[in-house]
């Protein structure tokens, strides 16, 4: 199967991280995967909410697409006067994500919220959302530091996601849209610099996997990480 | 490391599924996992959502867990106008797990919804939801069947889930909620009954994971969900 | 005219109440009316609403039914954003009838929150919740005893509740569904453990009443309350 | 005990109502108890609720205060965004006691929506609600034979509400504020001009009552309701 | 061209100001321009929101509209959970027209808020609402004063609005619901008693207007806000 | 006195017009008055609003900033579930604008929603959406004719916006925000491109001004507008 922009089945689409794409945040980039296009954006706030540990900080995420991010344009969630369910789903998983990154005590007593506003949607939206809101995460740890009110980075290690699928019966990597609404089978995997797992989801909507499809899936999605983790570093200069 | 109730690692809390605990759903349950408790409910309607494509049918599922079903009460949802985005998220997996297991050709253009209401929680309600929720769905289908409504049942297979995790380092099937709220790794495992994956959830909040722990929990699932179907085959009386 | 079920004019349905039904409120029961069934449970908090005397405590009810406790399915509270107009009426008389069994100097600064919800519903449920609302009231409040924040209970007395109505031009107590939906008159009545009236609630769509009807019901809802009180007080064990 | 404002334990406050108040509405009267002020308005739509059985009509009401009714400015429910619960308890009893008014068959498929809008509240604003609400349907009836929608009014029999209640130990008739705020027992009562019983509400908060407290209450009412159907008859010129 | 109600081109329809309509307010009015009818009221509260500076006072406004306040009933706001976008127009130009009129210094650390609520609407309820909520915000500053809360008032001078605009290439003052209803231009302006400017809102959206029309306009609305205060004068006995 | 980017006091600052900045939407651009960024998109719906005329189409306008478009991050309005009256105030400013733009009859029955979503404030966002919301508004109107739906654009005038303000006693053009929240005047004008004025906004909370100070005001928007009305026509290249 030829992959509709010519890719090779493991192959992502072309990536781009413009730092400090708007001025406000303590940390944001854009982040453009093929089509998809996050924005990310890092605010911190000097008080943690009430289920924290007294002395630990927290970091939180919010998700939401634009309207008309997609080819049919969407009520915004105040129309409905209800936060979309798929949102809530997302939101839950970059936040997850991005607190395994954190070390929470050497953070202090702050939250850092890290929105993402997808202004194009076109698959890989969510994970597009965790590899970009990392580096908006990172910057404004930066400049916790910069500014002294840290003496290092609270970054324990970088995290980035990408998303694989079985479409037409063969394994692909980083689906984008016209790849994605067909696919049997879909994954998305959320991995530190190591290659260990912090997020794993796997659907079969369209038919059951097996393990051994799982974990080639998962392998697949190791790779999209490692490269993902290369760009993260030179969009920040090479270090935290 | 001896778990509280005894229990060996890879061994499921005593589980015991009470079939038409209430009267009036086409089909329903109370599921006990330890002490965990759910009440699963299948109602049919005989029309679909629109973006269902026409002849075909629709399974979704809804997600509550009762003000008093854990050791703290929580408000309820309508007290504070929003879905919680807990319930978002598992009323999301439960419904798309329930989905996987119907020919929506077969059911033909009818809606089920399978309400999953925690009467009690304590750790593993999602994947009781799931477990309960595909016995409530399987009653109703019968229903469907037996009043003439269809032929057979559009069943494809049965649908099991159950959570396995690391806590203190070692792997552990079906998290009760003294383990739960302090495992480091967490990974919910939706099956068939070829045990082929329908969907799987795993978070690493307190540390990653490698891909041998990942596929060692899912063994530990793949094990504890061949004997939930056991019991809901005999909670339905051995067939659909 | 024979009742469907054979009962008496006079007669109530079979009540069960079971303790304990779940296991984590401060106080909790099952009560069983026929076929209707509600879930009362009740949470102790340290502290009031702002409008309650210093030194006083509060009893508050909320009520709700879960989706398909009925012969038809309703949509949840929070897919429509409203608290149904039917629920706030009654967990407002529930509320009120609780709070008037109890001593609120002899409380003390805690809120006891009742929450009332319909596992399946067959007509008298609001009657149900409070009669089964008093029972996991009196528990919580023995817990506050035995645990040694009071030293006696604050419940002054005994607090149960019943319908009679008009159906046929025949009075008749403790309605079930199928009698409650075509009666001419319904009436609702919560007394103390001295016969006297707590809250009295009469309705006449189908017809007006007389005074006279109206005491006859009264004196039927009379009957069924010392009928009630003793079921409580077994279920409680004999005291307080 | 002396009344406050000098009146006799049976003495209703003056009562005036103006018809015509506003200009707009289908019906509309501004009834004043006392201090107590209340703008009813009947709107009349040429469709009805899906419940309501074909060929009938249907009759509603909704019940708000304005922010600053009282001696405290209360928030709109806008602010809220809740239907505050004691508008909901209110406008369901005032929706039965004038559905109670109206032959819906004669309506003929049409719904009258009576809005209660509180100016000033002083007391009894719920039972002057009724009485005033009353009028203003009548009004649109009357405009629906005067316009030839209808050979003759729908209206059965005329609609009065008032209240009594025990303060101090005294029976007293329609309470103002200054001792509805003090009274131990409280009771309103809908009847029809036959004296006939349509909706009774008793609450005890203060202390629980007797039966025969309860009779002498509805008594008093019964006394006040003779008034009120007078003055009603008054203001819509002696005939429906 | 003759005006429906033969009014001259530059003339107002009757005006009439009713000071302490209702008697819990600190200030209140009903004001009448022609058929429209809003009822002002202003409440002191001894706090200020948190975006006002220490030691300043704040002055804030409400509007909305009756269900039946126009021809045909619109729904409330709390049964769309929305407040009106049209209604939080107007509500932020009554309040920074009012805000205009006080000296938040001498005003203190208190906040008066203007409930502007439309009892029959006819056209112009905006200005209406600013000059009679004008008149409610004196009245409290009043009693401010009477009580000895505050040594003088702090309304540093009378603000009244009015409308003009422009109907089959006629300008017109205050614009009445037949006139508005097909008006090419709408312009609201809010002066001091200087005549200088503090709201100026001019909409074309039957066609776009040219600076000199525009000039024309506020012009006229010079000429009735001099006649609207002096009967806001008149209200308030002469005097602030 | 100088401005602090060394404008002149008649200077707008630099516009950039990005069309097609996002690839969905019917219309789109990126517009950039100095550091203010709205992206402003364009949706086609091949249906009208209830109110519209039979025949006729409708464009109307939503407006929203993100999270951390400015200095400090506020809430999504989803989460306080009330959509900012700022933001109904301004999109209510947008749609009447846009509207004017159009012929509706030309049109035809569709309907064209414009997404104006601020990126980054840094004052002057409702004009920036009003001019870069006509771009898209074309944009989405020539592929209306490209693609044959229509034979000729149903634009009538180019729109244009831009504030002007007195900022220490000076008449400013297109105040950013260190300018705008200090002014004593802000006022804001649409134009089309005659120079006739759609609509104008203008509102003294610092102090009051005079009708020849607005006269001023009004020239130096009308300056502004006619340099934005020449970026406009290059970003759409030089025709409708």
């Amino acid at each position: 199967m030829t992959r509709q922009d010519g890719r090779a089945y493991d192959e992502l689409r072309p990536i781009k991280i413009t730092t400090d794409f708007v001025k406000f945040p303590e940390g944001s980039c854009l982040i453009e995967c093929g089509d998809t296009k996050v924005l990310c954006c890092a605010s911190i706030e000097d008080k943690t909410p009430p289920h924290v540990a007294e002395g630990e900080g927290w970091v939180t995420a919010e998700y939401s697409m634009l309207p008309r991010a997609n080819r049919e344009r969407s009520k915004r969630d105040i129309s409905k006067l209800k936060l979309s369910p798929r949102s809530a789903e997302i939101q839950r998983l970059v936040g997850r994500s991005l607190r395994a990154a954190v070390d929470m005590k050497a953070l202090g007593e702050r939250t850092i919220n890290i929105d993402c506003d997808v202004l194009q949607g076109d698959g890989g939206t969510r994970t597009a959302s965790v590899t970009g809101g990392f580096v908006a995460l990172a910057l404004a740890c930066r400049k916790l530091v910069e500014e002294g009110y840290l003496g290092s980075t609270p970054i324990r290690h970088f995290v980035t996601g990408v998303s694989a699928g079985i479409v037409d019966e063969q394994v692909l990597l980083d689906l984008q849209y016209s790849e994605d609404s067909r696919a049997q089978v879909d994954l998305n995997c959320v991995m530190n610099e190591l290659g260990e797992i912090i997020e794993l989801q796997g659907t079969g909507e369209g038919r059951a996997f097996t393990l051994t499809e799982q974990q080639e899936l998962v392998r697949l999605c190791a790779k999209g990480n490692r490269e993902l983790l290369k760009i993260q570093k030179e969009a920040l200069g090479g270090a935290l």
